[in-house]
């Protein structure tokens, strides 16, 4: 297998306490050798080995590859004129998720995957090396079937997300969508996703109709996530956490007995700063979640109408800014906590043996991303060991 | 004269109401003749005449190139721990601008120059192709002086600001300090410098010293420009107006004899929400100012200490978020508004005559520069009629 090694790293974020400094691993004037698809090797560069190829950092900062854990990305149009008009404090006949969901129902497989690429590939150039997506704009057996089978052509991470919002379709009959959903559309979306999700909140799914959703994709084969707490307290937190869910999104409304429950449990809170800036709306505490060890991931929501930013670098400078976090805790969440969210050992980190999946800054360190907001700073991407930026 | 038409312009931003929709003068479907440095033609695509060369904006949106009017890129040294430190709550031995200060006098001329290139070089690839940088970080009759003429190398928006603070040479004498800074250094720096600006603020310079700077400015044909009311209310947005200043920066802390001193006269309020991002302070209320009739401008305030962004999208977003402009707003005042602010009718619009200064977006409209916060949205940027990025 052909060899890469990426020297002169002035700082590299390995998320290995190990392997150095503080939570973060941090090893200053540091090497890195990939070979194939992994890491083969991570240490002080003047002992680095050798290697077939070479790349010189130049005296900036490597870190793993963005994690983004949730993101909406099968839809067709956009949303710009609501957008507009909430910002600009004008009333506007919102359609909100229904807009998007006529939208999609309307675009051929050939555009929603052309779309859906434009945005992972967006992603990537910011750094993002593993994307989760969700169906949910389709709301029918047959269009929520084509979202996670066009997402599964292009990420591994794809999450059934039926339980969006109930269809306009059935709009008097909620108890017969969720039969559906558990039904005949878990059914024929479950072999093409991992995740299983449900926004429990008012206006969308309760709790007893949340776990109805969670437990019958549970029984297919798919491992419970939950958007949980966002705009309202609920049961989605509590929910997720007794159900094991592998992580509940949002999570901008909890009672001190959600964060115990997210504490004691096994499930990661992973906070969506995106959509709190987009729609003018009150910060999660990440604070309050760290300081009861809670496990925190970062991820950008990126969806054409609460949240259409792809960049996981804003959104750590958000964090920081806006939600009680340090740029440490900010950088860890956003890579080895998505990772966490995804149950995944594999990314997240710069370890021997992990998949190889970098990303090199126009700054000697990962602070920057918080301390230089806005500025694009991703220089390269390395994905599976290959340099795709 | 070569002569390029841009074509197939889902929307332009003109700044022009005569030319199209709203006080963006929008238009839609359109199309740009540059000639040489200048634009010389607008108007709808189907009546666009025949040019040398033509590109192909291939339905996206054209907006001016941002005027960032406000910027401190002379320096050497970052301060990358002393934010680290701010925002994890960390005690820190905090130098400050003095810390920017002893790394500027200890940089060789090259080293800023190379350093100014760098960040000029960043902003343009956002998409900022007119950018306004001071002094202040020398404080020396020498190193104002080479801060200025090296500045006055790479943009022709300078100014001269030996009143950011006090020397710290000059710590028990500040009388002796003003005494400089409008006699013996005024004198070496004035022939590279357009502007004056004075940091009237507690801590700084108190509203007699600030006059006495920006008089003696004016005496040598420099053009005022104060930094005021930035951490707390003071006497220098009225100070401003009062010397017929250019604009007044940051204007966080205002009485409404302040918003109506702004309405009432010819200064431009400058806000620099990039600034309050870093600092975790509260925002300036653009709102409020509009609201009274006042010209609001945006810029980065761009600087290794309070604001290390370069990024006009970002402060457009933050803008939109968090100061209640709306987003036509928010970029007529990074484009028009930021050309008023440094009294420039060239730049700042897309209209027969003006510099051909153009950044086409990544994105069918202007909005989006608010509705997809973070992503680097500017895909080509025209400075003086070249295709520079
Ligand atoms: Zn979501
Ligand atoms: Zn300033």
């Amino acid at each position: 297998m052909p060899s890469t090694l990426i020297h002169n790293i002035r700082s590299l974020v390995t998320n290995d306490p190990a392997l150095g400094r503080g939570p973060l691993g941090l090893v200053e004037d540091a090497a890195v050798v990939i070979e194939g698809e992994h890491i083969a090797w991570v240490g002080p560069g003047d002992r680095a080995p050798q290697a077939d190829a070479a790349h010189d950092a130049r005296g900036r900062a490597v870190l793993p590859g963005f994690v983004d854990s949730h993101s909406h990305l099968v839809f067709g149009g956009d949303r710009t004129q609501e957008f507009n008009a909430r910002m600009s404090g004008r009333a506007y006949e919102a359609g909100g998720i229904r807009t998007t969901v006529a939208a999609t129902r309307a675009a051929s497989d050939e555009e929603l995957a052309a779309n859906l690429a434009r945005y992972l590939r967006e992603a990537l150039q910011q750094g993002t090396t593993t994307f989760e997506t969700k169906s949910g704009y389709g709301l029918t057996v047959e269009d929520e079937a084509r979202a996670v089978r066009l997402a599964s052509e292009q990420t591994s991470e794809v999450t059934y997300l039926g339980a969006h919002i109930v269809s306009p379709d059935y709009a008097d009959d909620p108890a017969g969508y969720v039969d559906l959903v558990t039904g005949e559309m878990l059914r024929a979306c479950a072999p093409y996703a991992r995740w299983i999700d449900v926004f429990c909140e008012k206006g969308a799914f309760d709790g007893d109709q949340a776990r109805a959703v969670l437990t019958a994709g549970r029984a297919e084969g798919l491992i419970p996530r939950v958007h949980a707490n966002q705009l309202s307290h609920g049961p989605g937190v509590q929910l997720a956490v007794e159900l094991d869910a592998a992580s509940a999104d949002h999570c901008t409304h909890l009672t001190d007995a959600d964060v115990d429950a997210l504490a004691a449990g096994n499930t990661v809170a992973t906070l969506l700063p995106g959509a709190e800036f987009s729609t003018r709306a009150a910060w999660p505490d990440a604070r309050r979640l760290l300081d009861a060890g809670v496990t925190v991931a970062l991820s950008t929501d990126c969806n054409p109408g609460s949240s259409f930013t792809s960049s996981m670098p804003f959104c750590v400078a958000l964090a920081v800014r806006d939600m009680g976090m340090t740029p440490d805790e900010a950088v860890w969440s956003a890579t080895a906590g998505g990772a966490r969210a995804l149950r995944r050992t594999d990314i997240g980190r710069v370890t021997p043996g992990a998949r190889a999946d970098l990303a090199l800054l126009d700054a000697p360190s990962h602070v920057h991303l918080a301390y230089r907001p806005g500025v694009p700073l991703v220089r390269a991407v390395w994905r599976n060991g290959v340099l795709a930026v």
